[in-house]
This record gives C-alpha cells, structure tokens and sequence, in this order.
C-alpha cells in the first residue's frame, strides 16, 4: 500500500456493529438548514472501512457485509431542537495547533448555522466540569470567537485527568446542558465515552461528541489530527538549529526530541522533510545503545565519517532502556510518565565520548512546548473547521458516544468504543520507516547483539 | 459526503479496463530492493475508485468489477535492469512549490534506492527536450541536490507549451534515454501521453511516467495535489494585508487575486481559514455585476454595513463577464489566455462606486509569482517525496503511459488517458462551497436578475 | 563616514535656533512619573548634531554654538495639568508596520503614565478632523489596545491630503483637544506645521506633536524610520521569488519594484541583504536604457553569461525616462503621481529583447501593498514604543510644532520647520550606494552615452 | 538621554591617548580601490565618543580634547600589498545568527575589493589555531560562500576557550598569515590582543582585527551587535507559546529563559515588543524571592487577578540566590559557569506553590540553542556585511590590536583594550528599564525586606 504517513489497516478489524453509532431517539425536527439550500448526508451511505478490493473481496466470499463507517454531515432531520438546545464544550489534555479552531468552528456552525442560542465553554478542561473548581462556564458568542483561531493554546483553558463521573454528570445538569463536545486525545475520549454511559444508567437524554485532538497523530480511524502538519513543519527550524550546532562543533552532535509518545509520526515525517538527519528514534522501533549493532556504535562511525551528527528522537523512544523503577509513575492523566528521552541520551552520548578519549559538544533541544502553542497553519485551521462543523451536525441529529472520524480522505461518525481501543503506530516494516531509513541512512537495526 | 476540499466522485465513472496500466513488457528482473528487506506492492491488490459503499453495491447489482486503481509502491520484479537503464527528468510549465522536492526524490530513489547511474536533467521543460534548443540535458548527482528543496523554483528550468513529438523522441534516442519523467499539469501530461504514443508508434520501449504538479489543485484523481497547502498557507498574509488595507480606510476594498484557471480551490481555501474574507469569486459559481442580486449591489451593502470589504477571486472567476473577443487569444500552452479578472474586477467596482458618488478606495495585491515560487512546507515536501519514489518504482517496473494518483489517502498507478480527459472541480452545491458561503455570509448566488 | 544605511549629515546645517523647539508657556506642573522614580532629562541638555570632531572645531573656530537638538524625553516639569488635558492622535498616508504599535504606545504612557483619562482616536487621517466627514473620533481605552500591534495596518484609518485649516482647528475645538499627536510621513507634517500655525494665529494654546512614519526611510533627522526594517527583511522572500521565477526560465528575468517615492533606501538594503539581485534601480542614481552604457546593454551582458537576471527597482527610480506629460499629474497628497516604473521597465525590457529576437520571459512582482500592511517585527515595534512615549513626554510638557526625531543614536525633539524643508537621500558617492554596487556588480553607472 | 536600548556612556571614559588605534608600520600603498572611484576616510577625522553638548564642554571647560574614536573605512593608503597579503579568519564562542554573512563579507571584501587570493578560514575556533588539532584550515573561495548568509551556524566551525599563545603563533606561521580576523565576543578580543601582544614580542608584523559577535549585545562601544535584533525577534514566538501554555492552565505559568549573561537586554527588549510578559528578571536588577516585597509575592498577587503569569528571565539574572558552591565552577572559556536560572525558578515557584497549596502548571521554555543558531535577519545581515568590510579596510591600512566598533550610528576603529575591559549593562534607572517596568507592571523593586 502506499500512504504518505505509513497508517495501517489495524489487524482486528472492527465489525459492521461495532461502529454503528448511538442514537439519543428518533430525529424527527426538521433542520433550519434546509433553508439555505444544504445538501444532506444519505442516512442509507456508508464509508468503507478499507478502500482496497482485496479486502473487500475477503469479506464477499465470507458473505459478510464489509465494515463501514457512517459518514459525517449535516441531517435532514434533527433530534434536538435548535433554539431550546443548551450546549457545552470542553477543551482537555496539552495545548495542539488548531483547539481555538474548533471552539470557533463549532460556535459558529451552532449559532449561525443552526440558531442554538445557548453556548458554554467549561473552563479548564474536565476540571471545569468538577464541582470542586469554582470556575463557571464562560456563554461563547461568536462575535468574541472572530480572531482566536490567529493565536495558539485554547481560550477555555485546559487540564489533565479523569474526574468524578457523577460530579460532572451533575454539572452538566445543573448547566442544563444537552450536548457535550469534549475536544481531546485517548484519554479525553475514554472520559467521554465514560460520561456519556453515566448518562445513559441516569436515562439522561445527553448528547456526548468527541473531537479528536492529537497532536502525535496516534488516534486509530483519524487519518490526519490537527496541529500535526503545524508541528511538524516548524520542527524544521529547530532540526535546522541542531545541525548548525552540530555542524560548527567538532564531534558536534544535535539531538531534538519530538513529541510523540507512543507513535512517532512527528519523528519520522520532520526527518522526511529535513534531509539533514542523521538518526531518527522512534517508540515503535526498538534500539540498544551499547554493543556491536547497537545506537552509540553506529554513531561514532557516523561521527567518524562526518565529524558531526544530527539525532531526532520521539519523546517515548527507547523507554525499555530507562529504569524499570521511574516507568511506575503515571502521571495525572494515568498515562505512564516517561523519563525524559533526550536528557538520557544525551547522557549515554556523553559518557560513551568521554570514556573514548573524544573532545564533542551535545547540543539538547526540546522545542515542545513552542510546537503545542503555535496556532494552526492554513492546512490543519480548514480541517479544524470542519471537525467542528461535522461534530455540530451529529449532535444536532441526536448521535452521542461518537467522535468525528476521518478515513479514506471522508470525514465518518465513529463510536467511541473502536477508537480508545486501538493505537496509529507507524509500522516498523511499512513503507513510512523504510523511506525514514532511507532518508537518515540509518542501519535497518540499531538492536545491538 | 464529507471531505475538505470538495473534489467529487465524477458523474462518468472509468470502467475497469480503463484504469488499467500500460506495461512495457515482461518485468523479470528481481529488485535490488530485496536486500534492504523492502516489502512489495501484491500486484493482485486493487485501490477502490469510490469508498462509499452504496457506490459499491449499485456495481454488484449489476454484477460488475467496481473500478479500481493500481496501487503505487515498489514491485518484486524489474523491468528495466538499474545498471544499464537511462533515465531523464523534465520539468514543465508554471512554478509550483516543491518541484525541487520531486526532482530530488526521483534521483535519490533511482541512485540509492536502484542504483541506476545514469540521471539526466533536461533543462526549460520540453524545449529542453526539442533539437531547436541547444542546450544539452545535465547529469544529476544526489550530493548536488542536497539542499535543493530548501528553495522555491526548479533548479532544471521550465517552459510552457507543446514542441514536436518526432523531434522530442529523437532527443530521447540521442541521449539514450529509457524512462522519462514529466513533471506537470494537465497540458504536460497531454504532452506525455502524446510523446508516449510517439514512442510506441516507433515500436520502442520507453516508460514514460508523469508526476502530478497542479497548483490549483485541479487534476482528476489527485486528492491533495503538491504545492497547494504552500500556497494557501502564504496566501493568509496577503489577505490580511488586505484587509489591513481596506480597514484602514474609508470604504476600503482589499482585492486579492489568487491562482485558479478553472479550479477555485485556492480562492476557497484561503477564504475559509481566513475568516476576515467577505467575497470568494471562483470560477465553478458564476456571477453577475450588475442589478438587483448582483456583486455590486451585495458589496453596497456590505460596504454600508461595515465600511470595509475584502473580495478574494479566482485567477478564471467571472470569465464570462470579460469580452469575448479577447477569449479568442490562447496562451502558449494552449490554454484559452484569461483576462486579468482582478484588474477588471478593481476598474467595475470603481466606477460603480465613482457612479454613486462614494468616496473609496481599492488596494489590488496579486501574489501570484511569489506564491508559486516559496520551497514547499513540511506538508507538500513530504508528499513529492513519496510522489518521486512512486514514479521511480513504477518506471522501474516497466509501467509507462502513466501518472502517480492519490486517491482515498493511497498513492495509485493512474493511466494518462482518464487525467487529462476531466478536471476536479469545486461543486457549487456541494460542503466545501456550502462552508464558503457560511463562512463569508456572502448571497448564495450573485447572479443578479 | 560609515554608517550602514548611508544617511549623510546635510549640507546646508540648519543654526542652534532653528533647532530650538517650540514651548506652549511656562512648564510649572509636577510630573506625577516623579512618583515612580522616573528621572527627567535635563533642560540643559543637547544632542549634537553632528558627531564628528572635525565638524566641530570647524565651529568652534567659527567662535559658534555648534548645532544640537533638544534631547527627546520626560520633563520634570509639566505645561498640561494631566487629569484635565484632553487629547487626540490621528494616523495619516499609506500603511506602515508599526503605527498601531505608536498608537498603542501614545495611549499606555498617556493613561498609565500621566494619567491622561480623554484620549480620542480621528478616524481616517485628516479626513476625520474635517466637518466634511460625519464620522465622530472614537475614546481610545488601553483595555482595547492590549494586540493591536501583532496586527499591520491602522485602527484609526487613515487618508491621504490636505484639508482646510480652518475647518480642522474648529474640530479641534469642537473636541475640546489640546493636544494632537499626529503620525505621519513629510505630507502629513507640513500639515502639522501649518495646522499649528493656524492655531497659534488664533491664540490658542494647542500642542501639535509628529511622530515621522515613512516606509522610504527618507525623513531627515530621522536616522532609522519604523517600519523600514519590517519592510527590507520582507522583500527577501519576494526577491527570492523573482529569483527562482528568474533561474526557471530561458533569459527569465526578475524584477521587483520596492517602495521609495525619492529615496532608495529599501531597494539598496534589501539588495545588500540578498545576494542574488543584479540590478539596483534608484531615484538618487539616474540611469538611461537604451545606447552604449545604458541599462539595457548591462543587461544583455548579465543575462549572456548567466542566462537569467534579477532586477529590483525603487518606485520613483528612472523617472526622467517617463513621459513627461504624466508628471503633471499630482496625487491627492499633492505628491509628483508616478509612473509605475515597474510596467514600464517591463514593457521596455520585453520590446528590447523581442527586437533582438530573443526568447525570454519576464516576471513581475509588486509587493507594496503586502510588505507595508504587515505588523511591525520586534526591532520596528520597540522602536515605536519609545517614539510613542517621547511624543507624549514632549506635550505634557507644552512642546509644540516638533517631531520626535532620532540622530546620533539618541530621541530628539525636532522643530518641524527643519524636518519638512529636507529629505534624506542614497548619497550616489557614499558608502552605501558603493556596497550595493559591490554586490550587484553593476556597472558604476548606467548612463549610457 | 533617549536610545532605546539604553545603553549609557561609561562613567570611567577612557582618555584620547586610549583610543588611539595600534598601527603596524607606515601605510604607503595605494588603495586598488581608487580604481572604482571610492572615496576614503579623511585620517583626520573623528568620531565624538559623547553626542551630548553639555559632556563636550565639559572638556573644553578643562582644556582637554574631547574622547573621540577613529572612523572605520576604507584608507587611501594601504601596509599590506593586496596581491601578496595573506589572510586568516576564525571564528569562536557560541553560535549568534550573522557568523556566515560576516565570513562572506570579509571574503568578498578582500577578493572582490581589493584582490587578495590567499583566504584561509582555521576550523573550530581558536583550536583550530592550535597544533594539537590537527584540523588544516580551508582556501576560502568567494564562490563556495554565495549562500552561507541563508543558514545559521558558521561554516568554519567554533569552540570556546583559550589556546597557547605562543603555539597559536607558530600555526599563523606556518601558515604564512599576515592578518588574522577573529569573529568573538569579550573572551574572544581578550584572546586575540594577548595573541597581538605575543605577535609584536616577537617582532612580527601581523594584523589582528576582532570583529565583535555577541548576541547579548554586551560590548562597550557596541551600541547594536549582529544577531541581537534576530534573537529578539524570534523570543517573540517563545513568549507567545509561553503565553498561551499559561492561559491555559488553572494558575499556569509561563517561564521564558533568554540568553543574557551578565546583560539583560534580549530579555528586556523582548519584553518590550510582546505586551504579554508580567516579570522580566535581568542580571542588573538583584531580586529576592521570599518574603514580602520579593519575587514570590509579587507572583502571587498576579495569579490572584489574571490567574496565570508570564515570566522572562535572563540567563545570568538571579545568580546571587544560587549556590555559592556552584558559583566556583567555570567553563571552558573562564566566564564563571551560570547554574540554570530557569530550573532553578521553576523549582523554587514550584515548591512555593505546592505550600500554599495551589494547583497550579508551570511550563518551562529554554530556546537558547535555537534562537541563536538562526539566519541573521536583514538587519543584522546588512549590519554585518559593513563589519566585515570595515575589518577588512582596517587590517589593509595596517590597523592592529582593534576591533570594528559602532558608535554614535557610526562605524569606528577601537583598540582592544577598551574594549574588553568594560561591559554594556542596562541602567537599573535608565530609561530602558523605565520602560520594562511599565511594559509589565511588575514592581519597581522585587528584593524583599
């Protein structure tokens, strides 16, 4: 197959059932939409799950239906109505190129596309819907929303971690709010989809939609996240920065480290881009340091042939080297808190020039914070647009426990369930590494013997 | 249906039999690739033409073969046998962001990837290619091209228009060349198909490849064209010039020109993750100047309501309205030669406003050579990395009379035949026009009565 | 001498008292910065015209005050009670990177320094200080102001031209304003001057304080204009451009036309900085066409040995060449109306080289619009802050028919009767111009025989 | 007095005598540059140390000549005979954006201008005038260095810390060096007036010219050093990221490290052209954290109004409230080894925080190694393409012992001496800071009682 940022086709594949959406109950409203002339999205279409006639091939002989997504957009007929609904929306986890994007498409689209009147933006993340952070909602009018998509980080604010489910139920009723959009990543998802079902036991008739947020591009069923493009195009200033470090010391080595935790996309397409990488580190792909085959001796033959190397590594890469004791920790979010990557190569570096007798300078840099906080270039700004627009759509049409998907280049209605399950990781024999090796010319391994 | 650039599953759809490659001959010659443990693209798989399941059940219904593309990638056995093959590359027509990039990957492919020695560039497009012209090709080395798509242009030059097929061929017999690869738009491919069947009348077996080069994003089967996201990422400073311009005075128009011959996805692009733009213009939507639901009349009442308008066109907007006479004129490509809409644009809306008595002002910024010029951002670099290793492992493989496609996020094997036959077009009533609308609240028809 | 943007001290040097700085009346009011531990500059205190030694002995040997300018500054004492004046800033001519910094900077030290509470903004330069536009000033907050310098153009608007005098005084003191700060290039401060004058004749006591705003660079006693530098760095991306378009192309030329009305500062320093421009036209340097030694022998020359030539061009450069009949026209401001010199050195070079029956293709590119609606880069922006600070500091203090001007590395207060008589001018012998000669390599002169 | 970078005149100012440049024999040659119709420094003149009147008659007052510099430029009478000199440049200490424009200028100068053909660029600093690096230096060819200004770093390489003198001269011998330009900040004039001074012990007549390099813009009779306005402009995008992280946050805090070692002016001007920063904490302002009055409180009132604070803070700021232990230790070039200023806050408020029981979110943003290893902008590019030619007009004329200097806006030939003897610092009640202070608000003082 051939893809520019190397996503597979997950081995399990969900089945038909698993990714029909949730339904609030019947849509019988008729959208205020139709007015302007919209096209609506054919309740009878479907977007297959792979595009490749191989596979559907497979599911024919099976005589089974091939698995499909319901595609994004706007419904002929609405659950909630439009002027009565009250809806919320909340920004969680780190800070990615495009939240402000968002918040403002998904205002506009409710209140110009579809007349709600009612908008509140929880402050803080899901702290924000915490009884124990007296912080109220802030009413979002678009008129307020007209230039943030010009700056980066999120107006709501944000946090991280789960929260009580019955506190932030209550919340939301004493806010009177029907509809949820919960902007974030795995972990947001998950809380998302845990809200919605503390609802649902409360027979609560509330909407919950997600809006994938990654900044790491590791959510499954989401070809391309946004701030993804944004952060990889400006690491090219500081890949740059570490090769002229690099290039004007002797034995000068440049080591940046990346975000992405457990995928390295941002890694491996700013190794693309650049042409100056020497190595590229990546959690899915296993490296030793010390021994013959091993990361320290490919460098110094590096070092050796070009007096100066340049090391890209994604920050959760080689994690099986970092002390099994420190990986116990997890940090707010219940993820697992990594050690800092970059500080311990550049560390293993060190000691491994000095016990060689060799004079070199290791240049660290860690430009993550600078990358998460820019705003949306132009490519991830229109595809946050119409996130929010299909998050709008799906709610005004009664769909909860979803996100906004985008496979196959269409946007999809996907259920919670199938997204929080699955990990997008580069694959260590796809097309996308192959072209990084060939890129940094980097051994095929660097798994010393 | 739901994407973010608009482009349509077209009405006429290819059969089968006409998305099949053309191949040279017998490819029995095992790839070098194999040591570097590539993994092969299954020349039993088959990339769908629509993701859309419904699509796919009106085929079985009638007991077809759904059309399908040929995915791209490297294949098991060669054609061509890299040690003695002779390759050449041409580059044609406009300047585009990233056309170094795929100059680039195309050498560094066939020297590292292949080992094929022997890469000529020939200069200034196909004048490069015509014995009028003497100016002999040159030898591409990788460790000259290392820094080269870190600028904007094309180091080989470029040229417009067709030149005798006969003499071109003889070109590629004098130089010995086996594969040539054209980089281009619509007309260059035209030119492609047409040297290919010079070549196949000859009885020789040469590959011709084109690399698809469309600023406007305009060519049929190419989802995300290269050069594209640059353009629409640069045109945001020029808007808000613009609208700097026309805020800072009384009844102040900022008119921008953007690229877009027949297609207005930049126009509407740029509108859209701008947020400051009041008019789009693009060639899909007709309009009028004149009279009651007009452009005139909606600008009064725009300019009555906020004192300011920006108005952002599409290079082929509003062709209609300018004087046939002068459409008769053609370009030296061929293509019917466009009067400049924004100078015509600028003259109507001051004598319209003259006529009424208003003071006012209009800043005209046409960016057009500088956009076109700018090396590509991270987004497009890495997509003709992939677009130049695609094009090699097809020519490698004995495929000719083709184009490297992407379609439903896959890189494909696309005959020529159905490129230039259509065009990819922004549909009027389509999402990506509906959020156009929305997002500038100009009249959803500027067709005056 | 050597400094690098090639200003000379003036031949005709105006005396001590044409240096001495209108006062309103006695200045007898604490500065209320005293309770900030501000210090104040000391009323003996000059800044000496001319830095050089050798200038000097030549006046004390003259038995003379050397010429000086009062130093810009806080004054201990005021004119102007604080809680009570009331005043006013109106912004004039084309944008220019940085006048909402000087904006924004005028508002801060008026409220958070002095105190100030009555600040009013005239909308559209001039234009809103006559009765003939119904547009009231708007009350200028510094709540409101907090981004308005990461943005380019004017909050205020701006226009160009005179008004009638009379009717500007009467707004005046319609508003009850006693003091304006005008900001503006030599237009926009001749109108200053003579709009003080007529104050003065009818013995009221208003400040009239302008802060120089010129692109062009071309404001004597200003060594460095905001804005400039924004403009200069912003060109290097469009020469860029013109270069790439230059190199594709058969004898493909660039040619970009910068600002510079009379002064060719922006075209030589963004030449300097570049490296790839071959050709640097200036209104200070006149050059002729066609015959030997003219511009287009030179460039026949340049594009014979290299194929293709880049050519940047001030806008008031050649204008001799133009006809004569279109100098009459004068522009609203009453500025000489130029010819775009940019179309007619196109249209010239294109029937030259069509003559000579050669291929070529030329690319034209005029960024104006683009380069002065940018937001000021951060050395313009706090350079702006100061100016802001200096015009305020020079009212509260009864100052009055001044500029703030900047000379020897110091802020000055400038009479303006020695501001408007002069302009500051590419010496065509200095080092300034040698050094664009030096990277162009164009000949010493271009005057053809 | 007005600048806006606040430097003051020294109080101890050095006497005429001091200023008096080192020459190394009588200059007789005539200029090859007469041929190109330049015209040359007048050796009579001079550069008036003070601008100020009231310092000047303070001089005449005591009978005594007034300090003044002699002016840079070019001699019409040359000691090195262009045609057989042979010349060295080196570059040392950390990367600052304009290293590469001042190597090319001095290339260009020296080929270009006056025809000298032996260029020797010595690698890596002043180890690579060392014998125990055996690194050979490179033949610089004007050619090869068309586009090094477009990329950060030096091509040369670099390193810090001093060499044995008496070995460094034997290497200039060997080479056949007669002028030697060193490209370094204060350690780097130091080193090259020790090596002068071994040079003249041994009776040999060869030129050192510093050209001055700091991006702190710290040198005495510096008033602007290259890579400084870059540096500050690019803090711009550091600060925003810092910004947004600590709006987005429940008690977020922003905390921007810039460089500045023992002077803050990047860290004040950035400061000043951002709008956002609530304390800026510089090496010449002592500050305390606990207790009232000190940082902490301070700190704490901002989150009580705005709940999230941005901090910038110097490298060298603070030093005094770090270890003294620490303070032993030195680097490599014998400046005192600075602990983490930013960690060392982070901690202290983290800590704080925590005992007050706050939830709160402290990011933290070091982009030392990025800022300064950008390309200069075309400020500091054209800045340092005057440097370069100035060093190179200097060294011809048979100058030694000296540095290009920039005072008074203009360019002066100074002796080592004076200037590594002092240092440029803000003026705790300068104007500069005056200016900082209101930019931020922060209290006058921060050292709690």
């Amino acid at each position: 197959m051939g893809d520019d940022e190397g996503a597979v086709i997950p081995k399990r594949l969900p089945s038909l059932e698993s990714l029909t959406v949730e339904q609030l109950g019947t849509a019988s409203l008729p959208s205020p939409l139709i007015q302007r002339g919209q096209r609506f999205t054919d309740e009878a279409h479907r977007v297959l799950l792979s595009p490749f006639a191989h596979h559907l091939e497979e599911w024919l002989a099976r005589n089974e239906k091939p698995p499909s997504f319901e595609p994004a957009g706007p419904r002929r007929n609405l659950y909630f109505p439009p002027d009565k609904v009250s809806c919320g929306i909340v920004t969680c986890g780190g800070l990615c190129p495009g939240v402000n994007d968002v918040i403002r498409s998904v205002v506009l689209t409710l209140r110009n596309g579809y007349g709600v009147r009612r908008i509140l933006g929880f402050r803080y993340g899901y702290a924000g819907l915490s009884s124990q952070r007296h912080e109220d909602p802030v009413f979002l009018e678009p008129d307020e929303l007209k230039r943030i998509h010009q700056h980066g980080g999120t107006i709501l604010g944000s946090s991280r971690g789960p929260r009580d489910l019955g506190d932030m139920v209550d919340t939301l009723l004493r806010w009177k709010v029907d509809v949820l959009f919960t902007v974030g990543g795995d972990g947001t998802l998950r809380g998302a989809s845990a809200l919605w079902e503390e609802t649902a036991k409360r027979g609560l008739k509330i909407s919950v939609i997600g809006v994938p947020k990654t900044i790491d591009n590791d959510l499954m069923w989401v070809e391309r996240s946004f701030g993804f493009a944004t952060a990889v195009q400006e690491a090219q200033t500081v890949i740059r920065a570490a090769h002229s470090e690099a290039e004007a010391a002797w034995n000068g080595i440049g080591l940046v480290k990346l975000m992405g935790r457990h995928s390295g996309f941002i890694a491996a397409l700013a190794t693309l881009t650049n042409g100056d990488v020497d190595f590229c580190l990546i959690p899915e792909v296993p490296f030793t340091l010390h021994g013959q085959g091993g990361f320290l001796e490919a460098l110094d033959k590096r070092l050796e042939e070009r007096k100066h190397a340049v090391v890209v590594v994604a920050e959760g890469a080689g994690q099986r080297l970092l002390s099994e004791a420190n990986m116990e920790e997890r940090d707010a979010s219940g993820n697992i808190r990594l050690e800092d990557v970059g500080l311990f190569l550049k560390h293993e570096m060190g000691q491994h020039l000095t016990s060689r007798g060799e004079d070199f300078t290791i240049k660290y840099i860690d430009p993550s914070y600078t990358l998460r906080s820019l705003p949306a270039n132009s490519m991830d700004s229109s595809f946050c647009l119409v996130l929010g627009q299909h998050a709008v759509h799906a709610a005004m049409a009664g769909r909860t426990n979803m996100m906004v998907g985008f496979w196959n280049y269409a946007f999809t209605n996907v259920p919670l369930q199938v997204v929080v399950g699955e990990r997008k990781q580069i694959d260590p024999e796809g097309e996308l590494w192959q072209r990084v090796l060939g890129a940094t010319l980097q051994p095929t391994s660097l798994v010393g013997r």
